[in-house]
């Protein structure tokens, strides 16, 4: 039996990179795609839970339906495991990303949250995201990883319970040398708000940032992506820092 | 110099829990609020980029301002402590929250989301959440060791990047029986939709969930509410699975 991708995004279904992850994913097996019918980026692991789910379904694609949901993606993937997938996905594909989801990012991104998602429910899943922004990125040059990536996925058996980060660079030279295997680089957003005044006379704010990272050492995405590597990060679901439980056992118990 | 405390919630500013934290907090130090003005529950870590934030000031409480702000807790952490703090604060509080974040719930917890982005910009954080999801929930045996925890995280000087997540149970007996330190118990919700139809025959669904934990060690936030104690769990913004990089290099490299 062909395996059977569940598919979903961040970026809402007319995006780019989703069209190429599906593209791709079909080559390999059957799909199901739930996806965000509009922009749901820095949703984070958000769920809707305080009003109904809406789905419309479209039959663009060949022998597959598109599941256009107006909630998040993790909402995309608890409901599409759920109730729309005729079998257990093998693999939860989410992305591909227009912007980077390495290092921090990896907390506010939906991409990585749907991704997370699936590991909760032991689906082996993988969050693909680009490091360019803008809406007419060039996937082409991805295809080769994402493909490779998949497949190595469902040959090696990455278990259920975790997640791969996977971040895809954009050379100057145009040339991806490879893929490394690293750990989340420690960096922040450090923000400044810029003030306005409306018309009305009223203050609002807009969020600006400068992402700053030290932590550039060879074994993190952020020294893999500045080095022309796909970075791969797993992830877990388990945030308990384990390094600090004695000091605080000392401490407060 | 008194200590200064951010503190905000993800229940609203309208929410008992928040209150009764206030109420804990300025008999402590200095505070500053900047809270969601209506419910932002479950939205993890998100933020709002794509729209500017309002924020209107109320000052209800004497010596303090109190900031309503139209956006997610993590909004409220980041312009709270970039604009609205006179200086540093010592400690950022969030919560206390109406409903458990123990387990897996860290996931999609606003709350903690707030928590863990005090954490990302190194500012030490504590997010509270009480084991009763109704509004008029009795707060008050919570009291005593949500002032000791905070006293502690002072005196003990809780290392910033690391964020605690506390929880403190009901009790059928009413009596709280201690603290202990844990690390965060696996679990899954399993969902299930519940399709209905509207008047005009469209489908929606409803999310409907069980909390699955088989995962109940004596070492476990779940034992240890359980068993009657407030569990505290010290989290981290690194989601590396360290445990995974050698196998994953093996599979990828």
């Amino acid at each position: 039996m062909r395996p059977l991708f569940l598919i979903t995004n961040d970026d809402g279904y007319g995006a780019k990179g989703i069209q190429t992850l599906i593209r791709v994913a079909r080559e390999l097996g059957d799909i199901v795609v739930v996806a965000p019918e509009r922009n749901a980026s820095a949703l984070s692991h958000s769920l809707t839970s305080s009003r109904p789910l809406r789905v419309h379904t479209i039959s663009e694609i060949e022998d597959c339906k598109v599941y256009l949901c107006d909630g998040t993606p993790v909402d995309c993937v608890k409901l599409g495991a759920e109730n729309f997938c005729p079998r257990r996905p093998d693999l939860v594909l989410s992305g591909i990303n227009h912007g980077s989801n390495s290092s921090i990012n990896v907390l506010y991104s939906a991409t990585m949250g749907a991704a997370l998602e699936a590991a909760v429910s032991g689906l082996p899943a993988i969050g693909f995201s680009l490091l360019d922004f803008s809406p007419d990125a060039d996937f082409e040059p991805s295809v080769p990883f994402v493909r490779d990536i998949i497949k190595k996925s469902l040959e090696k058996e990455l278990p259920g319970k975790y997640a791969l980060n996977v971040n895809i660079p954009v050379p100057t030279d145009g040339k991806i040398k490879g893929v490394r295997v690293c750990r989340q680089s420690q960096a922040r957003w450090v923000e400044s708000y810029e003030r306005r005044v409306d018309p009305h006379g009223r203050p609002y704010y807009w969020l600006t940032g400068n992402f700053e990272c030290d932590d550039i050492a060879e074994d993190t995405d952020q020294w893999a992506l500045q080095n022309g590597y796909v970075s791969i990060v797993p992830t877990t679901t388990d945030f308990t820092a384990m390094n600090l439980i004695e000091k605080i056992k000392k401490d407060y118990e």
